[in-house]
């Protein structure tokens, strides 16, 4: 098996996707290409000990950054650690690619260099939501603003093959996001993306509301990505405003810091279980190809997990499931 | 000034509508007219000390509950708590009507009874949303799961004219809550509203991320229904899951135990800052009348700050200013 990584990708780039890819290959025993500016991460490989037949560099002279332009990027920078990254995967030469770079360059590039899978209309991103009982996949994490309700369905398919393949989930629970359980909720798109849900093969279970998606109500959560950015970016916000906030009362004076202090092990405990860096990093699901966004603050284990990951679903075969799946549909079911 | 309470609504009914009432006579000087079952009322007022001047009764034979379909239930109940609170708003016998009952059917109630302002095409909730700074209009809090641009601009002019007038901010700061904070970000309704809002008279700064909202980014937040559920369910929903988890690891042994108790005031403090009964109900903008729903778990404290609330929207003459402001946009803002 050989993963693809960008190594030019992410906040901080070959400094913590060299380390990443080191860890993973030691630890999974495959084959690591590592694309983008062979200077540079030839200087991080030399810091390491590591098995160097396991892993390949691929010069490129370009790099595609986060001021750039998706769509533009993606046609313009052919030599780019992205673009040459998912050429080999289309030209299987490779079976997954990482990316921590530009997310709507990646989202592009997935269209335009890998292509649909035939009877998919909108891939989507599916991160891991981290909820009490371990974690959900949200389905679109945001590649799609605006949704159709056949969409609804792909994402409800191909979100629980990720969950029953790779998270390792009998019977998924499906569900979509609306501001109310009962049928006939919502607005027009998901009223009827109800409908759709609901004569097909997963196990859907309904609606969800937002205020029940922290607790694990469903293993698999369904909504567009514009729905699907609010409710990672809200989860994100507010987490970080209580903590903020606690810390301020935690330490308002000596007994209270040190009261805060035995609690320390506690928070730490409690802070991973919502460590987005354990999951590695989203799919992006409906594309001819294993792809994955890992998260652009990723530090050297995110790096590691994501590789984990694409592990996962080249050994699980995601892509093909799904491209049976969608073809057992069939073309009735279009609106 | 008279303000109408319905005495049923709610999850506790007259248990907590009539102390409330009470407290709030006593403290603000204002008549209070409670809608309901007489002897219910009578028997709760009878366990306190009131000036009976102020509290009048008027006897209703039905009730509207969680149960009924909203805009049946305001058709056929018309000797409901409701729909008789609402009328004495419409006929000017009251200056506002609060309840705690069904969402749906209260503005279900608002429209039908009361009637849109002329120039708004959908009147909108508007509760506030705690924030680090103090808190945000958010609207629209639920009301429109399907919301064209124009919308969004109705919104904005009255978000801004209760931050302004009721909470008062100087020169609030209004935001569409989008994914992305560029122009051009977003669905295809929200990509229009920002444009619309980029040539309004109230202080347009721009899209706003979920990220962003708890920080007190803005001061008016605008989103479609679906979105502003979403918004105030999943906070919510986090809130009780930090909460619940931070209580799990805060327990796991004595000295744990012991150093949580000395933290309890102020994890007490915090929680108080995010106290929905703080900032009474949310107020249904757009509509011929000073209308406003408080939450359906409501305690005798967040009845008496409705009222509060209430009595501020008649003396700031927020539905006059509304009317105004919407005339001065004209007819040719339509798109």
């Amino acid at each position: 098996m050989r993963i693809v990584l960008d190594a030019m990708g992410g906040d901080h780039g070959p400094a913590v996707t060299v380390p990443g890819a080191i860890e993973a290959v030691k630890a999974y025993c495959i084959k690591v290409t590592l694309t983008g500016d062979k200077n540079l991460i030839q200087s991080e490989l030399n810091k390491y000990d590591y098995p160097e037949e396991y892993i390949e560099i691929i010069h490129c002279s370009e790099e595609i950054t986060n001021e750039d332009k998706p769509v533009a990027a993606i046609r313009r920078k052919k030599d780019s650690s992205m673009v040459v990254g998912l050429r080999l995967v289309k030209e299987n030469k490779a079976d997954a690619f990482i990316s921590a770079g530009n997310t709507g360059a990646l989202l592009a590039g997935g269209l335009f260099v890998l292509g649909r899978i035939k009877g998919i209309d909108r891939p989507a991103l599916a991160p891991v939501f981290p909820t009490t009982t371990g974690g959900a996949v949200l389905i679109d994490g945001g590649a799609n603003s605006d949704c159709k309700p056949r969409n609804f369905l792909e994402f409800g398919l191909m979100g629980n093959i990720y969950a029953s393949k790779i998270l390792k989930v009998h019977n998924p629970k499906v569900c979509t996001v609306n501001i109310g359980i009962e049928e006939g909720k919502g607005n027009d798109v998901t009223k009827e993306a109800y409908k759709l849900c609901q004569k097909s093969d997963f196990n859907f279970i309904g609606n969800v509301e937002a205020r029940d998606i922290p607790s694990g109500y469903a293993d698999v959560i369904v909504c567009d990505g514009f729905t699907g950015n609010i409710i990672l970016k809200l989860t994100e916000g507010i987490a970080a405003t209580i903590f903020q906030n606690l810390k301020e009362e935690f330490t308002k004076n000596s007994l209270r810091k040190l009261a805060a202090g035995i609690l320390k092990p506690g928070l730490r405990d409690f802070k991973k279980r919502f460590d987005y860096t354990e999951y590695g990093g989203a799919p992006f699901l409906g594309v001819q190809g294993n792809l994955i966004k890992a998260h652009g603050s990723s530090n050297a284990k995110a790096i590691k997990n994501a590789i984990r990951q694409a592990k996962a679903f080249v050994e699980n075969k995601v892509v093909e499931e799904i491209m049976k799946e969608i073809s057992q549909l069939g073309e009735d079911r279009i609106e």
